[in-house]
């Protein structure tokens, strides 16, 4: 067989060097989630489809993987077949869709307010572009059944906090809140239908600034006046903050949900990092009920973290309300990140011991062993003819000591 | 949206309580195979379809999640569709074959010898039944580029380092090579064409008894004389051992090699657990060319782990000749096994802080960090209405200490 020998389109390998790095700071992450009494659960990468297609996940529903019917449920003669006939499972594109279907089948067996922690892999079929993977991992933490602002508080603090235990601190949390959005827009003379529409446009505004936003809306043909009144509100917004959505008819309950908010976040953060409103962080999916928020590091162009309140799609699986938020750390870019900040792992102390074909390899195994109990981490290999190569590659790999065995008189020496 | 709750068909939910003991099984597996310094790495669960199809998985590539393509690629209209026109990729069935094709793409950044640590899920599309899942876990090592037996050595006594580590140690290692398995057949008058036949009534001796083989292979029409010379060297063998595997063609060297691995083995295990050699132990991969293995536990029906050489299927993906080895730690049977043993995760020091409504949050959040400094993991909820209820559903669901908040007043009390 004539091989490809590389992974999947957009899929990767992870090399034991890489492997290293990803589970440390996935460590640190979980470890930090977990402290502060969030629940490590699990669900399957794969979903039953109409779990996946019925759901409110926006352009990621054109992404999804199928899978394809096994056995006598593929009938591939069927007239005018369609990828419906095909497919009875998907995998999953997020961690929230599962999660949802998850409490609602395990409700019995959660605490009543759920403080949830997921990780792992999730998969879009996006076109294959730089540092954009089409399998990758999240990790995200959620709280369900608690509607009070105690639940952004807790998710801020929280994320930010796993985050600073990574050393990651020079980060921004950009705070809004779809009904802000909604409100504004709708105010400025823009219909329900347009609402969408526009959030794509003003979501650009890093991009191409405000008279890129002002062209691009009259090239597609929004209302002229509509257009000049939200244009005054960004820069007006920009300037006052909150202060000023009264005028635009936010309701009073919500400015005053998110100055709460607002000031509760940077009392705590003690000056750590800025939690800032910025009515232009619009973000995607369709489920956003309530707050919004990014995570901003640096000045990438991208977030590292990005979440909010979804307080209609877990009740919609059961028909009941229930009020759900979280937050989601993009581990690929955290972690990309890192590696070019040169993150270093804390040292493991590596030791390679090496043997001849002529001795007892029980014998050497015993040495390893005795070796081992000492905290070291110790590989067998055979000894080379070349030793003094052989060395340099072990040292190479990260190995700070070796030994050659001879029973006794087996001595640990550094490599250097 | 009238949805269903379960998880995808075979596939399982896993809670938090189940979680922490899979995490804790897993994490102590995985740190003995690194101290033992075998390097962790990662491959997508999607592979390219042929990688799959084109592997030699036995009855296994029957069971393979297809991924359906997408955009353009999928062509519906075509005359006389069928499985292949329709996939392009699909879900991983082991992950040896992955490890085969990560070893050939990544060469040039791993060790010379390479012992690779792999854990992650497969995914097969079995009939559902009990224990029996879709999608599961497996834990993997392997050595790849050392074709001595140094190799099965280390294998054997490293699975049964981790296993010891659980306190897993009622468990017998049977060994077996399936050189030694086709000289056998062949010389009591089989044919090549039968090896395989031959091999999976002969694996069922557990359960029919050597009546039931010979029963059953002289229902199917296999020549009567071998049938009665292949039931006599059945008992041969079970009564002596390897010692007279000569009388059956099998080479000198063959037998050595058995020999070696068996005492060194049991030397090593010094009586902590037997190496015994199983000439009615088979295992259903065609890629395996030399020793195979596996361990049984206590008197369950099942093997808990199990592997062998393949000696060319690495190669097979770049045309070179490299031995290959592993041996995979069936993670679902073991934890499956544990739990049912009432097996404990060392406690955890788990608190739970009551707040009211009219607390500020973040200086019940200021709080439970305070609390964390001191090792306790700490979790934050409303006080409910009633109490002693509350507390007792945080007590069931594994807390040992709660504490209401009363800024410095908060005092940290058991829960009983």
């Amino acid at each position: 067989m004539k091989a490809n020998l590389n992974p999947a389109k957009g899929m990767r390998d992870i090399t034991p060097y890489e492997k290293e790095i990803r589970d440390y700071v996935e460590g640190v992450i979980v470890n930090t989630y977990k402290q502060s009494g969030f629940e490590l659960f699990e669900t399957p990468v794969v979903e039953n489809i109409e779990n996946l297609t019925g759901s409110e996940g926006g352009e990621n529903l054109m992404l999804i993987f199928k899978i394809l019917k096994r056995g006598d449920k593929l009938d591939l003669k069927k007239e005018g077949l369609t990828e419906e006939d095909l497919s009875d499972l998907g995998l999953r594109y997020d961690l929230t869709v599962p999660l949802s279907r998850f409490y609602c089948n395990n409700r019995a067996n959660l605490t009543p307010v759920f403080k949830a922690l997921q990780v792992g892999n999730v998969f879009r079929a996006e076109r294959a572009q730089k540092g954009r993977y089409r399998s990758f991992k999240q990790c995200d933490i959620d709280i369900i059944g608690d509607g009070t602002q105690a639940a952004e508080l807790e998710l801020i603090a929280t994320t930010a906090k796993a985050l600073t235990a990574l050393n990651v601190t020079d980060f921004v949390v950009r705070f809004n809140d779809r009904r802000v959005l909604k409100a504004v827009i709708l105010n400025c003379g823009f219909t329900e239908e347009e609402f969408d529409g526009v959030c794509i446009v003003v979501d650009k505004l890093d991009k191409i600034g405000i008279n890129g936003i002002k062209s691009e809306m009259e090239d597609k043909g929004y209302n002229k006046t509509a257009v000049e009144k939200l244009i005054e509100a960004l820069k007006e917004i920009n300037k006052k903050g909150t202060n000023c959505l009264n005028e635009y008819g936010v309701p009073k309950e919500v400015i005053s949900d998110i100055n709460k908010v607002l000031e509760e976040s940077n009392t705590y953060a003690d000056g750590k990092y800025d939690v800032i409103f910025d009515f232009t962080l619009i973000r995607g999916m369709g489920y956003y009920t309530g707050s919004i928020f990014e995570i901003a590091y640096k000045d990438l162009g991208y977030s590292i973290a990005g979440g909010g309140r979804y307080d209609e799609m877990v009740g919609n699986f059961i028909g009941e309300k229930i009020p759900a938020i979280g937050f989601s750390i993009g581990f690929e870019r955290l972690v990309n990140q890192l590696m070019e900040e040169n993150f270093k792992v804390p040292d493991l102390e590596k030791v390679v011991l090496l043997y001849e074909p002529a001795d007892r390899y029980i014998d050497v195994l015993a040495k390893a062993e005795n070796i081992r109990k000492d905290g070291y981490t110790v590989s067998v290999y055979e000894k080379a003819k070349k030793l003094g190569k052989q060395l340099n590659q072990f040292q190479a790999f990260g190995y700070k000591k070796f030994a050659v065995y001879n029973s006794d008189e087996t001595e640990l020496k550094e490599l250097s």
